[in-house]
């Protein structure tokens, strides 16, 4: 069960109504890989500058993440900055600086070529396609996008990845974009009519919805007394239900359905604190007690009349 | 179980992207009391002009609705007119002629002052206050409310009509102004604090909260390919909602759970048509069929590792 990530590392500046931070780890990988190492032995693939803090490699290999794969090059670390509006769910970006990553190839170590689980996090969807060109036998692959990257040329190449994917995750407005439909129902039925077997739906603070053979999945969001920073919920979530898959070992409906519980669980702990702050402490008892809570959160007895 | 609702009876100028209807039935006590009278006898409250169609009265009468206390007055009907933007859940309301309802006086016919379940639509809270000096003994009221309400002397009385009642519907902005909390959860908390028991928030498509002894109950929206029009979808939530707990007789946690579900099955149908109109040809088996689906949406086998 070797689970391989391909996304970004950034030193993320972030404010919010009530605090703001500067230069915190941040980008999908990070979140991903520290989220599901802790399930199952997580490869990452990625690419830091020069500049980038030796402790947050530490703390990637702490979590036994394996960043063989990370690369360190000349220049800087890419860096994003967002200020969140009062409701804590949208945002301004207030700069990008891709840096590094703008010339990044992901080269995937011998070893990792093996990998049976993938997550292709939010990049450009050619270097999603050169990731599934290098690994060679994938039990299951998921994979993120952006609106950025649903138009034109780009969107070509993201169709050829969604039609060698397993899962796909897509917010409300990435669903209507790139199925063309306004109705989330009918966007993940055409989404999933372009190859993807599962679309995943993520709604923000309404939670995420899963969308397969089996139909319809809702998990609504945890609810939480406070929300320090959202940033990185998504690929927190991704990071709990891939690993919660790789580490069953299976794909059937009922596992795909607890792993969208395990990664909502997952998530609502991610923006209870700024960056990765909060899995520093946090430990698969507190998560599990999270699922059961949150079973309690939507259970109701038949209706009967 | 005598079931009486006090509110509004309107005719709605509807448009939406798709399609546009003027003059329909709408009014808070309209969707209400049609969507509840299938489950228990309802009693109406409310005031309507001289233009108000006779066909109208005769759809309530003919879903059992007990229209001894619909007023019928000189002058026009209460006129709202919205319009809907793309993602059928946000609208401007572009027009709101009180007219009639201007001077309404809620007058309960002697017989209605027995009744058990009371539910007080968004209306001015001095007249909900004198619906609540009217009644003997109510077993359950639940009220709802608007924005417009909770400022100045009219927000004091709906803190009295709050402490008075055993359970309140209110949106996310609703929830927040009259808390002063923009956390949902400690918001409902404050307003539990108010003296009402149980809270329901209710958020448009992400569905409704329960709030009470219990803890919080999450009922996710059900997904449906096209949204008619949204208009009354909280007002038929209610209906379902009290008119289970009457039908049911019972006010204990597992029963206002089964309550939340019963609501959102009905709110679902109810934007599938333009005003009350999917309620011409619904049943109960259908909402009964619903619900059952309802529960494989959210059905999950507990998470082992």
């Amino acid at each position: 069960m070797s689970l391989l990530v391909v996304g970004s590392v950034a030193l993320d500046s972030i404010e919010t109504p009530f605090a703001s931070h500067k230069d915190v780890l941040g980008g999908s990988a990070s979140f991903f890989s520290v989220v599901a190492s802790a399930l199952t032995p997580v490869r990452m693939v990625a690419v830091v500058g020069d500049d980038f803090p030796e402790e947050h490699v530490d703390f990637f290999r702490q979590r036994e993440v394996d960043v063989e794969g990370l690369q360190r090059v000349e220049g800087r670390t890419f860096r994003w900055s967002g200020r969140y509006h009062e409701n804590m769910v949208d945002r301004d970006t207030l700069d990008t600086q891709l840096n590094v990553f703008q010339d990044f190839k992901p080269v995937l170590p011998d070893a990792y070529r093996e990998s049976e689980y993938i997550f292709l996090a939010n990049i450009d969807p050619k270097l999603q396609l050169q990731v599934l060109e290098q690994v060679r036998n994938p039990k299951f692959v998921a994979c993120d996008t952006m609106n950025f990257w649903l138009q034109g040329e780009t969107l070509e190449s993201f169709r050829k990845v969604l039609a060698s994917t397993h899962a796909v995750f897509v917010n409300d407005e990435e669903a209507r974009l790139l199925s063309g439909e306004h109705n989330l129902v009918k966007a993940a039925a055409a989404i999933r009519k372009m190859g993807v077997e599962r679309v995943i739906v993520k709604r923000g603070d309404a939670g995420a919805q899963l969308h397969d053979d089996d139909g319809i999945f809702i998990a609504p969001a945890f609810p939480l007394e406070g929300v320090a920073d959202p940033t990185g919920a998504g690929d927190s979530f991704a990071g709990g239900f891939v690993s919660y898959i790789a580490n069953r070992g299976r794909l059937d409906g009922a596992t795909l359905r607890q792993a969208m519980v395990f990664g909502t669980a997952t998530a609502s702990f991610s923006v209870e604190a700024f960056s990765l702050d909060r899995f520093k402490t946090l430990d698969l008892p507190q998560v599990l007690d999270r699922c059961a809570k949150y079973g309690e959160l939507v259970r109701f007895d038949p209706i009967s009349l």
